[in-house]
């Protein structure tokens, strides 16, 4: 039985704790949150956890295997670095840290104690995103061109990162997870429309080696909800609506075949089209399979999913494009 | 009645001479085009128009008071610089030409002339934008935030333009239409597939001085068809999707409102969410618009709404877009 | 403080007491249910709740003012009966009888005591059907002519009630809320196609005598889930589209003129296609509403917006379908 | 070369004489109508076609092989008896004839004078249709529960035949053609809302011997444009979606299947949900396919896919369901 604190019991803590609590081998036995009224709330429904403002008291506590911190981005470098200098496993919320060099740090404390560092990119435990790296792994897109998302809606203005951290972390999880190639560079613009300085519409571009190009469309005050997902192959391609009740992951057997005759000067495309397909998804509720995530994997000490590594790349993109978002669109190398 | 010649009798063509046809005050008179088989097509519908492959027998025709440029762009210069210097008032497809200098010489020559000189921007005379502009301009949405538009498909690859050249002058005429600030830079990403260094799919970001955001995804690799255009302001927001059979434009009554207390840090949002409404468009096929809009100017001395202006403020942008495209990304002012 | 008993926590259960624990001025006191296993449940949850498996108990304290029966439609009559008898308010679950003559009986004996009987059409109480009241109230859809509903799924099969008695009492509801005019007679027809002898798929027309006209399709076995409903005017129409996630309800300003020069064989009809609006929808739970319309009733005597009547006149409908139906669409008079 | 005459050149003429020009063997050699700015239409398009307002001289003339009746629906049988006396083919639009003791004389004269007899089913002829007839054909839907189809918009009001005569034909003659059961009676309902006793919204049931059902809704006054078709089936189910730009055929793999233990009444219904399909479909213009199958049946003196039979059978339902409408869904043999 893995032992389970949880730190922050925000927005997210509820979710976490009903799953931990429903997950085999593991239970939640503590919560810490510097608000007593949230504490109230766990105790109301969990009694038998135990709840406390000091985050020591866990950190002390030999009956807890683990923590699962679910604060704002800024502190998650100190809780998740004070954990595991006391030797308890690292679940963090997306994104993995505030900077990249918090990230690697984390990662090399984790290596040193033979800890499980994890992130939470719950949507890489979606069926739609397993399916689609099923798809993607079996070959049937090709050769992959693109991957383009839009992740916009009237949202939530947040006060300390802007758009790209806000809303890019799952989606660049996302390309992450389904492309192996390691991406070279960003290009961001956006705009910033209240006078604060923190870009609420902005567009990030990445560039692969091998000619893949990404891009993410993020926005906090657009009219209507998007969440969608395009990767384009030379085979075939998909469209992954988030916001469809069913069939959130349609694929295309649509694409060109290029022929080359003397020159590429006079390349021929000629265009394919064929069936689509919305394979059937699993719904299992991708915060119960990350819950089971990180237990196997403290259980087994297998490497999870999405591991400080997956954090890393994320923060790495989210890093750099907040620099070139800064410098007008100017290309920063990863 | 003012006669017509088109030139070049291609896929826009029969729209060119059955619009023309059908507008007051004008008539088609002569039709030139390079391929004797297209020129039969021509005859045997309309057989009064005269056919003929020589461009010079048109210019010497005093009877031609003026012509449609209906060719590849690289030979738009050419065609029009000869019509203006021979008395003629031309009408051009977008974009207008295939640079910057071009479309400057050939205003330059119209207005010494004293010649109409119009661009075939189509989409502003659309039902659907030109409700949209008088939105704009009776202040409906506020301060313009962002512009943002998507056209993509399975679609034709050009062989000498990438694929902003070929989608985009839709867009930035609906952008250079409502917004009557000027742009002041440019930021593109782009990539190609075929390996004959043509983009077949980019990212365009407009800059405006007083922080407004403009934004461009163009994809001839795409499973699927959007034609969107996302107007955001301080007061509403439109949504244009040109794919919907009606209600293709979208009014919606949301949006924050920020509250700066004492320090732009501690700006407050709140949000505002209202009605929807989808306003009543007028259905008039804009090619007809457009034949009238120039037969009219040619008449009266009149500007026209899609002058040589606003066919230069596009290629602008086009030819920025392309430096910076080959820059990765760099900022490139207009 | 009114007293609240549950009677029955299968699905809706939960969302009874959730709802009334959040009224003000109520409260639930006691719960009853068969099953053990669901009472521990309550108590787990609710802790001040008494549970037990004996309806006796509740009827018999005088502590409880009223009950909310929440169990198979075919016991609701002897639940409400007794419940009545012992002076004990009644709100119940649509809907609210397995027949005509029950539900007469019940509306003559909570007259007869002096009690509140309530059913819970919750549909009435949602954003959408409240401005879809208003609208039609304020006039604006001109004189009704027809009103429309679909409400298919692959749905749970009923064993007791076939497809109309499980779905359509929501869409009756409506239809009973938005028009005044009585309705005369009905015709039903539907097929079952698992042996059992209960449809699954039904279709009713309800006439009334004014010329206007109701249709209901219902379907358990239908691959898409569609929750509409369609009400057409001499003015306007409403389309109202519950499985949108905002703009639920739109009204068209849509319709035909009719001109009748000497006599209606020459009636001429001409079109008006206008503006589309997708109000604004209040989003509180309908629930909520319920248990605040409930104990607001009780306290203060007053008619509930969903009474007996209402109740009765949903049950009218579908008792009279159910008797087309098996006679293959013979018009059965209500 | 088979020599074709057009009787009526309106609406659905120019169609007509378009795709017969360009069809081998066949072409278009007369062109009846009583309009002569019609005929002068069709001159200015084609001055090889001899136009008349003289049917006479049609049907007396040798060169005439063939002709193609596209003129209100009341002078089909007329026009069609004439032709066939006199020794032409013939091919008429839909619906084949007024009554279906006129269809059956059609085809009586027809057989007798060995002529091809056949009915524009134009939607029979689209890929839509042919995949979806495909399907059903190689059994993938399993046994067939019911049809369902909508066909609605703000449409043009007819002045002699109601809703279902104008709308119905097209999903009547799709049912005809996927299903091999025959009908065995018919239930409709409906109401006039301009006064004249012509209904323009209207539902028809449809029912078969071995227990399916297939439903019909048609309304001249409907704020949004539907053209849709579910046919479900014991293994799987289409959605046929006339008003999507691609995709139009979607096959679900969804279903339910029953265990029958010991008794009907203990049936258990378990769900199926599995992956949906969209097949590629062929785009070719169905009234090209109809006039080559009219041409080719002539040639070879095979039976068309649409013949007079299919006519037939679409006439008795319909006017079955006018029988059951002016009877308030009274069911009507068929």
């Amino acid at each position: 039985m893995i032992n389970i604190a949880i730190i922050g019991y925000g927005y997210w803590g509820p979710n976490l704790v009903r799953n931990f609590q429903e997950t085999k081998d593991a239970r939640v036995v503590s919560c810490v949150d510097m608000n007593p009224e949230r504490l109230a709330l766990v105790k109301s429904k969990y009694p038998a956890i135990e709840t406390t403002t000091s985050y020591e008291d866990v950190l002390k506590d030999p009956a807890v295997d683990a923590v699962v911190i679910s604060t704002p981005v800024a502190t998650h470098y100190d809780f998740a670095r004070r954990a595991l200098e006391n030797g308890k496993h690292v679940l963090v919320e997306k994104p993995v840290t505030a900077s990249v060099a918090e990230a690697e740090k984390l990662i090399e404390l984790a290596a040193k104690h033979g800890l499980t560092f994890m992130v939470d990119h719950t949507f890489i435990y979606t069926g739609a995103v397993r399916k689609m790296k099923e798809i993607v792994e079996q070959g049937e897109l090709g050769e992959l061109y693109y991957f383009d998302s839009v992740r916009i809606n009237l949202g939530l203005f947040q006060r300390d990162v802007n758009v790209l951290w806000d809303l890019a972390p799952h989606d660049i999880a996302i390309l992450e997870h389904l492309v192996d190639e390691q991406p070279v560079s960003v290009c961001a613009t956006g705009a910033c429309h209240i006078g604060n300085g923190i870009e609420n519409v902005a567009y990030l571009t990445v560039y692969f080696n091998n000619g893949m190009i990404a891009h993410f469309h993020n926005n906090w005050l657009a009219p209507v909800k998007i969440r969608s997902v395009m990767v384009g192959g030379s085979k075939k391609m998909i469209l992954y609506d988030d916001m469809e009740a069913s069939e959130k992951v349609k694929v295309y057997d649509r694409g060109v075949d290029v022929t080359t005759p003397e020159s590429v000067r006079d390349a021929r495309v000629s265009y394919r089209l064929g069936d689509m397909w919305a394979p059937k998804l699993d719904t299992s509720e991708a915060l119960r399979l990350v819950a089971g995530e990180f237990t196997e994997c403290i259980a087994t000490g297998r490497t999870p999913r999405t591991d400080g590594t997956s954090g890393l790349n994320v923060v790495k993109i989210l890093e750099a494009s907040e620099m070139s978002i800064k410098k007008r669109g100017k290309e920063v190398k990863l």
